[in-house]
């Protein structure tokens, strides 16, 4: 199935406004969740309406909750969320990264208690459109388990970074595990045992079974997934599993915050927290001729040798801008449960007839 | 067979001065060196003097040059190294960023046209000494394969980040490939078929055989090593080949230097790049309350459960910081091959017989 793009944004900003966020913070939320449908990335789209719905409900989301700023400098900053949306605040802590950016050369902020964010790369992408180079990372609850380890201590941890480059802008938006939560639970679905290296079991011993798994997270009952870079040493999941703790270094520690192993341990409370840094690369040389060298770079890598039997190598951020430009001003696919949910919530909000889809 | 830590530290320091290095730079040289043999990073230590002799001797290390500044700001620097030894380039580069860090709470150096600079996390440690937030990254001759293709196009390009926090500062130091090519030779030597997911042939496919990848790695005949995820995207290659970019980016891009695809082509000549940077946390908050924060977390991680049949869960620099302490005023491993090396070395450069171990 699919739903008219602009249908889906007058839908989501209706619904926003019911819940009491502005007519401005409403049109920034939905164009966060959009932009993830938009580049294919349905996971963090509207599918998770329903999720949202929850959370804001439930009140671990305070939709009038303001940002105050804990400490600040020149180049840095330290906001404290206050429970608030997190992609209204998370647009508000890069928009200061990106001016500090812009007076200083660079600008840093930390956020502590806040919520899901939805797509890393629409804040890093952000500074890319000032000709910056922007950087993002967030934790979450924990699902990632250490190495040699058989409890969940850090979170999907996803790092991400954009570049401005012609014709693409180089954006970096992953996970620090080896798949998402979501993957397992596609798995679960469809009745396909895991691949090798994915998961453990509540004694950390390897585990395809994703049933398991997935209901092992939830009941916070041990195991998880493994750090990219799979279990034990072999493949590198010692890397992964460093680089998930540089995330909550960056989010959660220099916030002041809570580290993903204490996240979302209470009802109606998550306590996630967020990175954000703009870096104007005219502080090392000239721009002009950087943005070129990297532009040249990721054509080089794009027009390197393939595999045998391949065809394309994409650099990141290409395949969800090329999908973006076909989808802003048509359709986004959507499955069937999704649209029940929307219809659903626009009901028990009892919004007028004619947003419902 | 082990060599005294002190005899070692003598030997290389008179071998460097006998190049033509100043005492200072020759002790800078050394320290970088027996780091990682006293970290048990074996092939980054004195293993690597055969190779740094070729290199010194060859031309490619320029001796007399002189590091110039390309660009600066209060918070940046791209430095144009004129093909000096890496070590004495990185330290003074580093050097820079902490002050900077100290006069403007971030410094950011980037420097083109190095060589090879030895273990990363000597330089993240030299902040992590000030009590700064360090990170570091290199690019290297490409030996990595992007996803999907057969052309090896980025290097090693390891990421280094050092956190102060009590009782081990937390140092992550890892390249961004699944394994670095040392441990292919390894497998090589030894003559095991390579795990899976590891590296791939001249077409791109898979391949087990070590011969083949590195006998290709030199000849760049194609094919390689696969990024940290392996081959294709099940387990996130496509994570590991995207961190790679993002070190080339720091290193290569913004310093308008070579990236890893046009590194070392020529005879006499690298190119290698570097990015160092210093952050003080303390723009972010109470450095007491933080520091303390990332030791609770670090602790908890180690605290946490194990997996069944495993009894301990190291944080990163924790294994290093244990061994250098029992090796610092002992000995370190050293194998028959280097000190028949180092013999040889000494005797080219007509050294004194009291410095022939």
């Amino acid at each position: 199935m699919h739903i008219d793009t602009g249908k889906a944004r007058s839908f989501c900003e209706t619904l926003f406004a019911a819940y009491g966020f502005s007519a401005d913070e409403s049109k920034i939320i939905t164009d966060v969740l959009l932009r993830a449908d938009l580049y294919g990335i349905e996971s963090h789209g509207i599918h998770r309406l329903s999720r949202y719905h929850d959370e804001i409900t439930s009140g671990q989301v305070d939709v009038k909750a303001k940002t105050e700023t804990a400490h600040e400098t020149a180049i840095s900053a330290c906001l404290e969320a206050n429970k608030g949306m997190g992609q209204t605040v998370s647009v508000e802590a890069m928009k200061l990264a990106i001016q500090k950016a812009k007076t200083s050369g660079c600008g840093m902020v930390t956020v502590r208690n806040s919520n899901h964010y939805g797509i890393a790369s629409y804040y890093t992408e952000m500074a890319a459109e000032h000709d910056l180079i922007g950087v993002c990372m967030t934790n979450t609850e924990a699902i990632c388990v250490p190495t040699f380890g058989s409890q969940a201590m850090t979170g999907t941890n996803a790092l991400a970074l954009a570049m401005p480059a012609v014709p693409y802008v180089f954006s970096y938006d992953a996970s620090t595990t080896v798949v998402p939560r979501g993957k397992l639970e596609v798995y679960r679905k469809n009745g396909q045992p895991l691949p090798d290296n994915w998961a453990l079991d509540a004694n950390g011993n390897p585990c395809n079974d994703a049933a398991v798994v997935v209901d092992n997270i939830i009941a916070k009952a041990g195991g998880g997934i493994a750090p990219l870079g799979g279990l034990g040493t072999l493949h590198g999941g010692h890397k992964g599993f460093g680089l998930s703790i540089i995330v909550d270094l960056f989010s959660a520690v220099i916030s002041s915050g809570l580290t993903s192993n204490h996240v979302n341990r209470k009802p109606g409370h998550t306590g996630i927290c967020h990175y954000f840094m703009a870096i104007d690369y005219g502080i090392f040389g000239d721009k002009t001729s950087i943005k070129e060298s990297m532009s040249k770079f990721l054509r080089e890598i794009r027009d390197s040798r393939k595999a045998e039997g391949q065809s394309r190598i994409y650099t990141h951020g290409e395949r969800e801008a090329e999908l973006m430009s076909q989808r802003i001003n048509g359709q986004i696919p959507i499955n069937e449960k999704t649209i029940e949910e929307m219809k659903k919530i626009a009901g028990s909000l009892k919004l007028p007839e004619q947003v419902l889809l």
